[in-house]
């Protein structure tokens, strides 16, 4: 089988990003710990997120409205303005947080770019992912970008069809299992798990160990060495 | 000249937007009567919009961040949690807010795609923006659509290439005169520009009228005639 095209996760695959909302995080719980434990702000913020996300999809601006809200449910009736606005500081320096590729990804985005179409394919905010790449320096090494709503395995028979020679010649590589593993199998691709050591209980799912298209990689370093032995 | 490709805006142009906007900020002034008069609200949130433009982007989850920003500023120090909880709720309700055609969309979309590839091309939220189409039950129709995070030259010069035989043989056509005639123009395209009757005020330009390649037309009914003249 000849690989074509891989595609590449971007949050916390090619730059840090759940440790970025964890830090945010740890301030909000901060922010509200004169009003009730940790432990609560915590389950409610993920309650809250979990509700929004069909409105909000993923990204740091609903993300941003879903801690203004838990805040109003846990700080009762007079909230202080103080931390409506501490929240909206906090999701706008997210958004201007400086990106840097995460340890071996210049190389081997410079390497599996001389071999192989990459296609960088993410969720989140539209305009936030593509200033991300523009700052990331990695934009000149991708053949497309896709920022999708949702990843199941029609989107990556979708972006596969249209940026390469199809799913079956096709191999996507992210830290996601939910998201970048599983449907791309399903759509008939190869993939690589690639662990961040920080996964948002959202994107947990179990590895398809046994699976013959699969792959568990410790590190970038580790994706153009398995690309070849399968070509 | 052959036209083999339409383009097409979507807020304002296939469906109503800037009127639920137009509705919302009324909700938003009169929240904010106690605090100060309403020609303030709406300079001071509309300086809040600009100002975070560069960061949130376009559509409603930036502009419900706006608004709660603004109110934070014009309400000083002890903001009821009841006007936060309220301008989240009218956030979710836009997102919310089901779609109808405007008045006579569904008939030239039908004819207008016998004889063109149509392409969606919008601004605004991606998720939201798909649920939108969804929901508009127009999706079908469209031979591609591509959500974007700002419309210049270059968008329309690489939309019109990856879904279309170039600039040169596509027309655009929507609501907006700084948006989707001029950059369209200047791309090399031809351009209709459809009034709706509100406009946001960033927007706005003067209509180029004397341009070969422009025309301005009072409904959407009329786009199939001008595009047959041309062809």
């Amino acid at each position: 089988m000849r690989i074509t095209t891989v595609g590449l996760d971007a949050d916390d695959t090619l730059w840090h990003n759940e440790t970025l909302f964890r830090l945010t995080q740890d301030r909000f719980c901060e922010l509200l710990s004169g009003y009730t434990e940790r432990a609560v702000v915590e389950a409610r913020l993920a309650e809250v997120e979990k509700r929004n996300l069909r409105l909000y999809g993923y990204g740091v601006k609903g993300f941003t409205l879903s801690m203004i809200e838990t805040a109003m449910e846990l700080a009762g009736g007079e909230a202080p303005a103080r931390i409506v606005r501490e929240i909206l500081a906090a999701g706008r320096e997210m958004l201007n947080e400086p990106v840097e590729p995460l340890p071996g990804v210049d190389q081997a985005l410079a390497a599996l770019s001389e071999r192989y179409r990459l296609v960088l394919i993410t969720k989140g905010d539209l305009l936030h992912q593509e200033q991300k790449l523009a700052a990331s320096g990695l934009g000149d090494l991708f053949a497309a970008v896709e920022i999708v709503s949702e990843k199941d395995a029609s989107t990556y028979e979708r972006v596969f069809s249209r940026h390469g020679t199809g799913a079956a010649q096709a191999a996507m590589c992210g830290n996601s299992m939910r998201s970048d593993v599983l449907p791309a199998l399903e759509a008939g691709s190869y993939a690589a798990h690639i662990p961040y050591p920080l996964t948002w209980a959202h994107e947990m799912a179990d590895a398809p160990m046994d699976h013959p298209r699969f792959a568990e990689l410790a590190s970038i370093r580790d994706l153009p060495a398995w690309l070849d032995r399968l070509t």
